[in-house]
């Protein structure tokens, strides 16, 4: 393929650079700079490379556009405008950043149509195309067959100096590096400019050695304000590539053809109305016209559509011949496509007898994901470099490695992803994103806390990721205070759309699957055990999917103790010995916060009622218990290392400091009837 | 200086390789592996460089030690064994990881002397260095005379290949190259294993043309394991590097002397008891004893320490003379060095009526930043590439910048970070940790989270760090939800030994800064807003400074309106919309939780009685409000992008709404008497 400039170049990317200044001049708010820099780059790209179907957004094998410089936005927008997309005629670009518009400040995932990912936390796109790609490579090594190339899409990404500048982003492309993502190529607008000026100021490493170091292949375009030929040329060799991921390093001039072009002035404020008169007078365009698109421009665009659509119809038919030849795999990809999981599959999860063996919760968890992957084919595991304390590789899991290491294949399922866990958090994001995978992965519990980032992302796209998040509490133990999470439980329970689970034994462990491989559209931290964990008298599956529920009744008892995961059996042990000086107390365990809180409030109310007091119990800190509770027993400092059976006692953790405890509150409250919050909470619901 | 080698070396490398071995098996937990392949290069380092006076600590001139692969803790309990350190008689070699030892799992600062930060999270301690290098040229920058060179330390790290797949560490390399910092030099254990085996599953980027990338000096030593004058040679010429970060990759193999030596079994796991054995015999020593120390082992070792001691005492009496010739220098750093500010810098904080302007807290805090940096020298500020809109530089601010790239000097006391939040904030612990700094930086609160294993890790080790965190809340506007926390305060809240403010007005942002300047042993985060915020009647320093307090007292109240940040305001529009009804109503700020929870109850009590009902009111998860208050009002969704007063409105954050709510609560308990939560706990203190 080479390359012919077709009439209508110019004229689309000069339409791109003054539909950006004028969506930003509109809103009074946003970054021209960037779209009216990358314009070239990204016209080339969509142009004579990009297969998208507009009217079929979803199109499966549509090739995936990030922009991980996402407060670059109006480009996109723009792009998809033009692109005749559903969701963004030209009133959404005048309502750029306005309520409720499309137009959001930065790209959203589920809220604008042809927006693949949420970026403009830097760095997070850049690693969501790496989970994009890894999706792409596991789907044709998994589905593909000779004369039947159903997954051949490509992942191109635009990212900027301050996507490089994040570690996530480093992590991320070490790691693609190594599993040699041919089919990922990024455009790295060297601008020179970020919030704080020249990059001189702080960003001076050579980005073409460090990508090289990390196994791409790089190259550069040294004019990408305009050199279409050579923009082309470079995409095109990068496509040739396939056994590396590609970077593209595409000098620019941040808001090019404005009087401040390559000033940072340009990159995150409106350009004077003077300014942008002039800009579209050099472009050829009317100085007072705004939010003008030549018809030419629509029409150049509209082929691109066609194009798109031409290879979403094909696909569908070749789709169809693969489903005569290969029925199994084609119910089986249809059935991923759809989003829908495989009937009965929640059958392979295991229940437990009171009677069962004590078993640590991250081993429960092993047990759950051996025998779901067997029927749940989309499970793509993992561990930040873990694996042996996660337990999340199944007994016959292949790792996904580029086949040439001879340690793995792209069919593979368990992913390495190395001592990276904010990558990892975003590649799982990129994974869900694709929209045929269900990505799990581990790491200790408090290291979860380096990938807060990408999980509030996974929480606001409502990816279904599920953190297989081990080494729970104190419970740890000898790793001591820098491993042990302590604010982290809190922390997962205030991000809105996420599910924080801390089951208390195997049928609350198996409860908390369930539900989380259920929620399409919600991702879930399972925070697991080290020690064992007896199995519980009460517990059950379904018990445990709502959330909350009683674990010992007792219609006379002088307190409730309610609390969660290792704490549950230490709270059974508390009401023995609190039965020994004829104290009566009920249990109930909360395994997760956000799932009990959508329970009707009746059923609530019978959980935690008014009337005697109510004590938590919980190895965290006490902060958020008191929306269950009066009294509140947790650890509000950090934790020590030691064995784990020695810090339940110094932290005030055993069955018998629970007993003493809750004696002194049930003795402070005696003979007082306590409103309990839920019936607060009732009485304004109510009223 | 060339290498000569002492009859002492083989005995004490193999010393260590034992003792290590010995410390994990009887603490049966932990990570015998790389302490026994770093022992060379330790000892090398140790033997030929270290300058630390171990019968004076904290000489503020030694050299800094940094094992950012803290899991490998063994080596550096057993070399400060070895030099004599008193945190570390052999007792505590034999307590390793039990209950109140001096060796916990990880090292941590502040715990066991002659740790200089804490590490075990990977790539912490790697970023450290680089504050900790900054520290030393900073204030060589400042005070170093003709003469006088008082501060030249190095500082030296050992990383592994953990450290180097983590995105802080690329982000804290990456700076460092940028600001040349040729006083830090890494030894990069390069044994090839990490906890999922070889690192050919997951790492197999060349790090050496990475950090050649990032403008480093680079070398390596090819037998670790006994080419001493290798790495000799490798530090020498390290050293002689000024202008540039060095790393030396050392090949080792882990677990050398093992049966299992350059296995990932001997990474995470004691050696089995014969195996120890075999080793011991191996390297010439008494296979059946345990805990063995060579005599002329402990003699080099005091040699060592006997040169740092006279070099303490050289450096004592070069500070001295010092004094003579530059009297108000010596003072200020004598000061510094004693951990004490200015007599009277307090009252460099302005003070606001209510008469006064409103104004957006991140520019009331640009003003305190700016009369602080005149009178406390040991403010070194910064901001994670959003200078302009953090507004983190004071008027008269140089960059610290090395000087050959024109932009600053070394002794400028402003650093541009660029956009790497997570390296920011362990650098800035760095910067604490040398002694002598108060490191401040900004970046929007949201992105605070992409630090929080940082942050977290200043709380555990109690360094004054202060995040100037602007962009506060739903009110940063049209940048949307990817930018607006709602989960971030109570996450913040939640870390044990650490302060969020959320201040109200001026006064309360004076006072934040009051409290957090002088807390010498935790960190602060300062919520600011984007948009402005009038000043309240009835605020002050003092108050503030309490953490909670009554705003609008009303002795008859319908109800208590509880609030800190931005809400407070809107809390008193609501006052007066209240009173348009016939309802009173009383309004209590509570600028940091943790400050107000350390007040006398019964002054907490005061603040919010019990008697009327509590509604909280806060532009953030309502998720750790019950504490304070029987109603909530906040977000408990992700945020929008639109202009932050349309967005208050949509998120009913108005005085109108917030007395619409108010009044309802008040109506729905009217004429109950609730107790207040601070009640509860009142009596179950009092018992």
């Amino acid at each position: 393929m080479s390359f012919t400039k077709a009439a209508s170049d110019e004229k689309a990317i000069a339409t791109i650079r003054c539909l950006a200044a004028d969506v930003v001049a509109k809103s009074n708010s946003g970054h021209p700079g960037a779209p009216m820099g990358m314009a070239p780059m990204a016209h080339t790209l969509f142009s004579r490379f990009m297969n998208v179907n507009p009217a079929h957004s979803k199109w499966v094998n549509r090739d995936r556009f990030v922009l991980s410089n996402g407060h670059a936005c109006a480009l996109i927008y723009i792009l998809n405008h033009l692109l005749g997309y559903k969701d963004l005629p030209m009133e959404q670009l005048k309502s750029f950043r306005q309520i409720d518009s499309k137009t959001p400040g930065h790209p959203e995932y589920g809220h604008t149509e042809g927006i693949e990912v949420t970026t403009g936390p830097l760095g997070q796109g850049f690693s969501n195309s790496v989970g994009l790609a890894i999706a792409q490579a596991n789907l044709a090594a998994t589905y593909n067959k000779d004369g039947f190339p159903l997954f051949t899409n490509h992942t191109y990404m635009f990212t900027g100096d301050g996507c490089l500048q994040e570690g996530i982003a480093s992590e991320a492309a070490s790691l693609a590096g190594h599993l040699k993502l041919g089919n990922l190529i990024a455009l790295y607008d060297d601008n020179h400019i970020s919030i704080d000026g020249d990059t001189a100021c702080s960003f001076t490493e050579d980005v073409e050695a460090r990508f090289l170091a990390y196994g791409w292949h790089v190259s550069h375009v040294l004019d990408g304000d305009k050199d279409l030929e050579g923009l082309f040329k470079a995409i095109t060799d990068a496509r040739n590539v396939t056994d590396k991921p590609s970077l593209i390093r595409v000098k620019t001039t941040i808001g090019f053809g404005s009087k401040q072009q390559g000033l940072a002035a340009t990159h995150g404020a409106p350009l004077k109305a003077d300014d942008i008169e002039g800009v579209k007078a050099k472009f050829g365009m009317d100085p007072k016209e705004k939010f003008v698109v030549p018809d030419d421009v629509y029409a150049a665009y509209k082929e691109i559509a066609d194009r798109g659509a031409k290879a979403d119809k094909e696909w569908t038919e070749l789709f169809k011949a693969y489903g005569d030849k290969y029925p199994n795999e084609h119910a089986e990809i249809a059935r991923r496509i759809a989003g829908k999981l495989p009937e009965g599959w929640e059958k392979a999860l295991p229940t437990y007898k009171p009677s069962d063996d004590a078993v640590a919760s991250r081993k429960l968890s092993e047990t759950v994901l051996g025998k779901v992957a067997d029927v749940v084919p989309e499970l793509l595991g993992g561990s930040a470099d873990l694996t042996g304390s996660n337990l999340t590789r199944w007994g016959n899991a292949v790792d996904f490695q580029h086949p040439s290491t001879q340690l793995g294949d792209y069919s593979g399922k368990y992913i390495r992803y190395g001592v990276r866990e904010h990558a990892m958090g975003a590649i799982m994001n990129g994974l869900a994103a694709y929209g045929m995978h269900i990505p799990t992965a581990g790491t200790f519990l408090n290291f979860v806390s380096y990938a807060i980032g990408a999980v509030r992302l996974s929480a606001l796209s409502g990816h279904r990721v599920i953190w297989v998040a081990t080494h729970d509490s104190i419970g740890l133990g000898e790793d001591g205070p820098t491993h042990q999470p302590i604010e982290t439980a809190i922390a997962l329970r205030a991000i809105p759309n996420l599910m924080f689970w801390r089951p208390a034994d195997g049928n609350e462990t198996s409860g908390a699957y369930l539900v989380a491989i259920e929620a399409k559209s919600t991702p879930s931290v399972l925070a697991l055990t080290r020690q064992n964990l007896p199995q519980l008298e009460g517990s059950s599956i379904e018990k445990a999917a709502k959330g909350g529920y009683v674990v010992v009744e007792n219609e006379s008892a002088d307190i409730t103790l309610v609390a969660s995961g290792s704490e549950v059996a230490i709270c059974n042990e508390a009401v023995a010995k609190l039965g020994e000086k004829g104290i009566k107390a009920r249990v109930v365990s909360i395994p997760c916060f956000s799932v009990f809180d959508a329970q009707p409030i009746d059923y609530r109310l019978s959980v935690l009622p008014s009337g005697k007091p109510i004590l938590s119990v919980e190895a965290y800190s006490t902060l958020g218990w008191s929306k269950y509770s009066h009294a509140q027993h947790g650890i509000n400092t950090f934790g020590a290392s030691a064995p784990a059976k020695e810090l339940f006692k110094k932290y005030k953790m055993t069955g018998e400091d629970v007993a003493a405890k809750a004696e002194h509150v049930a003795k402070v409250f005696q003979g007082q009837t306590l409103v309990s919050p839920i019936e607060l909470e009732a009485k304004l619901m109510k009223y």
